[in-house]
């Protein structure tokens, strides 16, 4: 009985166990559309019902779920206390706790579920792995763009706040400019009016792009060599 | 005189080939524009009346063109229920089958001869190709994208719904702005105000946007180590 | 005599050659900066005719230059008609067929001489290579960006039209909207509003930055090729 | 006693070492911060003498560890002409040479602390290297990309200016819409509204966004190449 339950559960080999994870997966987005849905304002009262309807279902399915995970693991305590044995808990624990599904308060916790979806994604492992290849040139770029981002705010700083005090107030509203600029997003909202102001701008920001861009740059880098000596060693 | 048809239609080899399949490029291309053209608001009614005259010339063409690929291709049925013999037979259907040119109605189904291109674009395949290599990747990131984005709404819609209700509406608005902003196309129509929203965009929109140009990283890798196989091969 | 010009001007391994090339340079520069100058409204009487001062003299140096390469070339005829040859005459041409440095109609025939300046730089050819070895890949991407673009625009066409019929008034006027987005420029001045257009433009971003990125990411992969090549031939 | 000191101050290898590193950096960055504090309009006076008070003991600590410094070099005169030296002297001479703190006239020498965080990052070695190997290429690309942008700037000009004699005022209002289209950025502060504006725009964009990108693409590929060196003598 339990190995037959483990199988469901646990494997991801058998055509059960992939059935159970797709159904689990399904409900934990359905679960986040119902949370999304339910913040849209002045909502139909029908959907709110069948809003909580569906939350206490699926609060049910994942107790249950819950309760197999622990009776068909070896080492009960080391799930438990294993992180997502913990998101289970935390997924389904405020509505026990508080004995009711407070749409206000306990909204947040429910979000938390979104990380058991990444339960059934384990080539995670490969951006992971890209990631720590490259992980000391990114801090040392992360470091480069940080130090950018300041010069250019103190900089704008001195050279807009005179002509626009209220939109260039501070260094720290300056930095909100210097990102929008450097990652290119250019929301629109604070844009230099001096000559020197914008003078400034061209020059900090191609340089800026730059180095915000490299990060990105380096990682992808080394995802595709590490797809490369995968391919490499399939062919061997 | 069928063989000679079929050199004309059906080769890319022969001049008379190529010649034709320019021809029926161009009126493609001028089908399309002329579509466009329908759509500007008070048009000339004179540019109207010699829209519609090139729409039945066009009609004409594309029938004979229809009719040609029947009678040169060998298994004619196969002809008629591929892909292209759909689209060829659609891109005429809805004139004989109304009885009229309605600009109205049947407006978006003249609209799949942009399809009838793709005909004389083999080397789709190389995209194809380059594709398929990182498709197991460009999924997982895909997916990553996605619930960066969700967490993205999620986050900025606590911070920025009280400030601004009627923007930040719902989690579902708030999307909308996260693809702005993670594309780093920034229209500005819904911009942070709160300090908190501000450091949450800064923060989130570094890892965002390396996340969402990753998988153009990786085709574009895919593709450029085709190419370098593609010569390597030519070079031996 | 003429050996002694022809190492000035034609030679750019002598020291007085170096010293020439960067002259004419830095007066080609101050030609254009002062060509952009008279384009300010308002402007100070004095400036102008200090840069109408500047124009003549310049006229005189690249007139004293035209025919002092006349002089020094061996095959005349051949410098005359060659592109630089062309540029150099049509520099200052104008000011002697008109016998007035009239600043109005004659402008933009002085903007040529911005090509002057990529006579200096023999670098271009790398890029030109580079260009040569993605040349067919790029013509299919930009093939496939144009379509998509103009899929995009007829796209957003329909489902924005009911809601902003004086923004997305035509499928022209949406091909502006699709290359502001797709380009990540994203002006704002056309912004979808309605669900559906949000939806579209979702999905359509995506895939079209990827698709209109990847042009360039070919030319840099190619040209970061052709420079591993060449060290790898220094190496030797 | 010097031996002792100078284990702590110079050497990075000792646990003291990289605490007096750490303490030093720290201090910097809360002196930047407070910097930036006081550019806050309408700050808590609190705020204001509490910036003051920790202005004065981070200048007693700097020159205490430039004092330090000082002691524990072999080659004192070398020390203080170098640039670090000249940046820890910068970075307390104010104070001492005006005798107050004053907020005003001294704020961006004191700015200059900044620079004393690069001491401790010896890894932009790395990126100096990668930035040599493509200098050349770099710097034909900054050209190209200079005269495109010139090249966009007249062309605009002479396409907006009619339609927005106040927006598109002269080619140097014209260089600032050109960046900000070229990077991407996209204020939205200036839109070309004319149809040749915006097929210019078309068209320059795709060509431009290009060009700007390039020289990132170069050194993150330079940078990738010297990594994969590394790893390739680290493997051996």
């Amino acid at each position: 009985m339990k190995l037959f339950l483990k199988n469901i559960i646990d494997s991801q080999d058998t055509k059960s166990g992939k059935f159970f994870d797709v159904f689990i997966q399904i409900l934990i987005i359905l679960s986040l559309v119902s949370f999304s849905l339910e913040t849209i304002p002045n909502l139909d009262p029908q959907i709110i019902r069948l809003s909580s309807l569906f939350e206490i279902i699926s609060i049910i399915i994942f107790t249950i779920e819950y309760l197999l995970r622990i009776y068909v693991s070896d080492r009960k305590f080391s799930y438990v206390f294993s992180f997502y044995g913990f998101i289970d808990f935390v997924a389904i624990a405020p509505f026990y706790l508080s004995g009711t599904i407070d749409l206000r308060s306990l909204r947040v916790v429910r979000l938390l579920r979104i990380f058991k979806l990444f339960r059934f994604n384990e080539s995670l492992t490969l951006l992971k792995k890209a990631f720590l290849i490259v992980k000391r040139e990114m801090i040392i770029f992360s470091f480069i763009a940080i130090m950018l981002l300041y010069i250019s705010s103190v900089g704008i700083y001195f050279l807009e706040n005179p002509a626009q005090p209220d939109q260039f107030s501070s260094i720290f509203a300056c930095m909100w400019w210097a990102i929008s600029t450097m990652t290119t997003v250019g929301y629109g909202d604070m844009v230099p009016v001096t000559v020197g102001g914008k003078i400034f701008t061209s020059l900090i920001s191609f340089i800026g792009i730059g180095v915000v861009s490299i990060p990105t740059a380096l990682l992808a880098s080394s995802l595709t060599g590490l797809l490369h000596i995968n391919k490499d060693e399939l062919d061997k």
